[in-house]
């Protein structure tokens, strides 16, 4: 079983990294990028196989210390 | 037009965030964790409407200068 969970900055708060990443794009002739986000990846493979228990213990760890909640979002996608 | 690029280390690359993270989940009491990868998310908001073109500009980019072609793989996924 496998675990992504994708982490992103709130909307509202600034994110240097993406602009970094936006205006290098420009300078390499990419045109036409309205915004660009920068955020982390995780990919956790489990050796069980219920997946409303991974759920909700990836979903208390990602709440809990993986992201930072005052600042980031996170998505959680469980694949059996 | 919203573009997603997921930038992982390849499999044989030793992941020492990626350890960490597992080794500190294991300390917070979750079991059953066989591996973990961390890798980066971009997320780029596009201005154009051609799905095909943006493919080919963003693949370059990812190629080129987002991810490093040695030691990261990446996927590209464009949502219309």
């Amino acid at each position: 079983m496998k675990a992504k969970i994708i982490i992103t900055p709130k909307k509202a708060v600034l994110d240097p990294q993406g602009k970094t990443v936006q205006t290098a794009l420009e300078h390499m002739g990419h045109t036409g990028i309205k915004a660009v986000h920068v955020g982390k990846y995780l990919e956790i493979e489990l050796a069980g196989t219920d997946v409303e228990a991974a759920r909700q213990a990836l979903n208390a760890a990602a709440h809990q210390f993986l992201s930072n909640p005052v600042i980031e979002d996170y998505h959680l996608e469980i694949c059996p």
